[in-house]
């Protein structure tokens, strides 16, 4: 598959500091810039931006907060074509929080909002294009939306001046079929606007997904080095890079940072596609109560994990 | 997805058995066999049918050869609505070493053959039928092979009497397009016939497949219990029945067995998703490279291995 408009992020450090708390080092951030830099990719997410008044920096490592001196650490400003973002969870930053574009070296903010926090993310969103940064409008956990309550949001989005929104599979539920519909939903919803992917990989259908995402016109893919991310992890991205024809991409620098530092890493933090997190996934659940067994000493009695989130999901 | 034609067949032991020479003890397979049945599956293949005049009792366990005497260790004929197959490979097997079904708890023979080996495969197909037996057809490899060689070898099924064929991605090289394109192409020069489909998980896409299969038109499924076997392993059995809305499925005694035999046996034999296993899926190899390499004390370099064999595939 080649098609120009095509736009690759990975949010490696992004969505797999969720496992450590973004406790990387610092050579580990610099590496991944480097290797995501050669290998073509066209975003790099290196955190979140959140405020310091609401999170501490003793529990949370520096890329939840992406601060300049933090990012200048790893990288300066001209040395990549690649562009730098950053993800704002509503709630967990205040506008003024967020430097001009002329301050940073930021080139995007991508603003992560539930259904019903819509309206809040679309004031911080133009907040972030009207100080310089490109913007988009990530709406997560869309598989536990009522349908109406979905149109409103696109509704209010269509509305909007943000000129890109994510369709999130947050708790790796969706089957290719549900990818296309929704996607045409979104598509015919959001007219002018450019749609991204964002899938998770607990029934292994983050990459199909992904595919099918391209398949129905969507051109701004999310990956992770290895699927790095937390609980099943994310679309793998040298599974991407090999899928795409496009010759700006290069798999070989993502194959040496594999080996270097990601399948070490994956032998201390485990994620990718376990039993625990298979069931929420399959039940539609988010994966926090797959998340806790997983970290017990003893893994729980599998059959009944999945007995007693059924009746729990039945009852919702 | 629920179609009443749907026939999953699971061959756990079969293509697990490529892993560790079918050395399963007889406590392992019975619980297999126990679990499949309690969870609805409609066919076990329980191994190979291979002459012992060809391999040897003291290199292969059972499951290579799936005698009777090897069958009524596990199961008696009555116990279960469960049918069992076994797997017949082109020049590993001589019509004479298969048994009148009168003499076999064995249901079905699936007779599995390279496009050159097509007419070889109709041969034995037609005997398994005329002594009894259900029979199919597995084309292996066919990633690989030109489109005429395709056609002329459907154009041979199609004059036969076989009633069910099989679309295998044996190199996990095959993406949804060339799934449906191949389903769409098999149904058309197989009028009237049945189709299985057989994946492989090089690249995370075997359950997808599997699932574009259904789409497309397939009714018969393959699958094995926690994904087990050869290099990346199979369609997993969870994911499939968890999928599967026909009520007569029961994913948990597949649960049960996954914590009790499958967790701990994956702690010992490693398959699923590897580099090596991503690179020759998507460069369209036999997994043999990637097997060899993943055995190796230290992992050799995964980017000069990526490169050697893409100058391999080029010089082809």
């Amino acid at each position: 598959m080649f098609r120009p408009q095509i736009k690759v992020l990975d949010c490696t450090v992004r969505d797999g500091g969720l496992i450590n708390q973004w406790q990387f080092s610092n050579d580990f951030v610099r590496k991944v810039f480097l290797a995501l830099s050669k290998a073509g990719v066209d975003y790099m997410e290196i955190g979140y931006k959140s405020s310091e008044k609401y999170f501490s920096r003793k529990e949370n490592g520096a890329w939840k907060f992406c601060s300049e001196d933090d990012l200048k650490r790893i990288v300066s400003a001209d040395e990549t074509k690649m562009k730098l973002s950053a993800m704002a969870d509503i709630g967990r930053i205040d506008p003024e929080d967020i430097p001009q574009k002329s301050d940073s070296i930021l080139d995007m903010i991508r603003v992560a909002c539930y259904v019903k926090e819509v309206d809040k993310a679309i004031s911080l969103a133009h907040c972030c294009m009207d100080k310089g940064y490109e913007a988009t409008i990530n709406l997560m956990a869309v598989s536990k939306v009522l349908e109406r309550d979905l149109d409103e949001a696109l509704a209010d989005l269509a509305k909007s001046n943000v000129p890109v929104i994510y369709l999130v599979d947050s708790f790796g539920a969706m089957y290719s079929e549900q990818i296309h519909s929704l996607a045409k939903k979104y598509f015919e919803a959001l007219p002018g606007k450019e749609l991204g992917i964002h899938t998770h990989n607990n029934q292994q259908l983050a990459f199909a997904n992904t595919i099918e995402g391209i398949i129905a016109g969507i051109n701004r893919l999310d990956a992770t080095i290895y699927g790095m991310g937390r609980g099943a992890g994310n679309c793998p991205l040298e599974l991407l890079l090999s899928f795409l024809k496009n010759p700006k991409f290069d798999i070989r620098p993502i194959l040496e940072i594999i080996q270097e530092l990601f399948i070490p890493q994956k032998a201390d933090t485990e994620w990718g596609y376990h039993i625990p997190y298979m069931i929420t996934g399959m039940l539609n659940e988010h994966p926090r109560s797959g998340i806790k067994i997983m970290a017990a000493e003893t893994m729980p009695n599998l059959k009944q994990f999945y007995e007693d989130l059924k009746d729990d999901t039945q009852l919702d």
